[in-house]
């Protein structure tokens, strides 16, 4: 078994091809230049990953890690046009430099081409894999849907929010794991703990995204702080905090709202200590790693074979505090 | 062998379901509201046609036409995204009635749920069938990104609008045909008389489409005349009128395009008729036309077999003239 760190490198060494005709460069030099921004790859990797818990990689899983990573590529032009974002990874988007038409029929061939590698592996397999990759694929644009449509409420439940962001960001590296295990010929149960697994994790991880955003040291993740604050987005903490504010403290958060004064970050991030947010989100976090350990302690294989899927865990989670 | 309106009837009771889950109505409302607008349904009638062409009509052969009539939709709606259509078969677009970021997501859900019906069907021919549809899908894409350049050229040539429009609107109705024939048991070299039968039906309908924009009897046709002159859309009229105009004829063209007079229709159709556009579009229309049935004759099965393609060519194009 191969640690993340290895596989990221074996997989970014096969991901490099050029993945489309050379013919139509107005079409598909946007996917290039998009594909070259890089990103760290979790998804592609944890394909491999999920297989080679059970058996060494199969030749499938390259072409079908590259169908993942396309996949998720096309969610994130599509997305940027969504979100009118100008940046994407410091770099312009795909949308902003190339025009909104053409990173929209960009992202449709990225999905295509997703399909492609996908309709190259055995079929003895590929309807179960092609499967949950479809299912993935609804949810995901589902999770998107939401997100827009919650945009627009008030009033959003934890427990709605909870299952939106699962559909929008935690589906599909809980989609990517699974495939991996069929591809490694687990069996049901266990390909459904691992799953279970990647799905847990991915929540953990928006939970500490949300987290770092409002509480994070800035010269240590690299992000401005308070920007999801700034943007009035509606976060783990944002949500948790409007249910358990006093009845003065919502007021004055749904003033902050819908005001932008300079001290919004400072006066929001004050509510939310009052609160105990903080507390809260880092305890919610835990529950959802812990949950993610059970299911993959459940996983029938050596605990020699896990390794790499608890480093993993590790990666993407920090845990001081 | 039944005719293209059996077939169409049958078409339209199979499709008639309920392609998309209940939960999330936000997201799959507008693919619902979108699907009911209706439309002749050439392409996935094709599909049953070119199986019968060959043998009975496969089980398989209806989620297939189903893949195709959503992927023709997922199309149109991107398309009028690009296009900022208000209107499409008389009904307000999808972008219109639920914004333009639910359209593009109801769009990539529909391309899934197609790929979702080829998943389906028999691994023995599943790989051949997606191949053709990915490939094809690629194309349509590179044709309407071609479309979106070629409008922002002040000339653009004859054969490279020709290859634009083939990718744009001819190789669905020729994959269809193909996929069908697949279905069928069809021989490969069967199977690429058969492809180019439809692309060279789509190019000749393409064809007179522009020629009935300009020329057509608007009681009968039920469009406006002169629709794609007012709109200074490329057209193989327009085309071939600055390729063979005068330098005087040209020069007036070129101002009638820049400008927009109010006998800006009569005053081009002038010209039009003065470079004798009208008499070579019909030549060209019945040179394609020709081509068509010369790949059908050649496919190796009794003429009998081949009547109802013989009455979709008539449906598609009309020849009296």
């Amino acid at each position: 078994m191969q640690a993340f760190d290895t596989l990221s490198v074996r997989f970014n060494e096969y991901f490099s091809i050029d993945h489309f005709p050379t013919s139509t460069p107005t079409l598909y030099d946007p996917n290039r230049y998009f594909l070259q921004m890089g990103g760290k790859r979790v998804r592609p990797v944890a394909v491999l990953m999920g297989n080679e818990l059970f058996d060494q990689i199969n030749d499938d899983a390259w072409p079908v890690a590259s169908a993942i990573e396309l996949f998720h590529n096309f969610t994130l032009i599509h997305d940027d046009i969504m979100d009118e974002a100008p940046l994407r990874r410091g770099m312009v988007t795909v949308h902003q430099k190339y025009g909104s038409s053409t990173a929209l029929l960009a992202g449709d061939v990225m999905l295509v081409q997703a399909y492609d590698y996908l309709n190259r592996i055995d079929t003895s397999y590929s309807q179960r894999i092609i499967n949950i990759f479809n299912i993935t694929a609804r949810q995901v644009c589902e999770g998107q849907q939401l997100d827009m449509d919650f945009e627009k409420l008030e009033n959003v439940s934890l427990q709605d929010y909870l299952e939106m962001i699962a559909l929008k960001t935690s589906v599909l590296l809980a989609a990517s794991l699974k495939i991996g295990a069929v591809l490694g010929g687990a069996s049901k149960g266990n390909a459904l703990h691992l799953y279970e697994f990647g799905k847990n994790l991915g929540i953990a991880f928006q939970i500490q995204d949300d987290y770092l955003d409002a509480f994070g040291d800035p010269a240590k993740f690299g992000k401005q702080v308070g920007g999801d604050i700034l943007a009035n987005k509606k976060t783990f903490l944002l949500i948790h905090a409007l249910e358990v504010a006093s009845d003065e403290q919502k007021a004055v958060l749904k003033t902050l709202l819908k005001t932008n004064p300079s001290d919004k970050v400072e006066k929001v991030l004050e509510i939310f200590k009052a609160c105990k947010v903080d507390q809260w989100a880092n305890e919610l976090k835990e529950k959802y790693y812990n949950d993610a350990m059970y299911h993959l302690d459940e996983i029938a294989v050596m605990s020699k074979r896990k390794e790499p899927l608890v480093g993993l865990a590790k990666f993407l989670i920090q845990r001081e505090y």
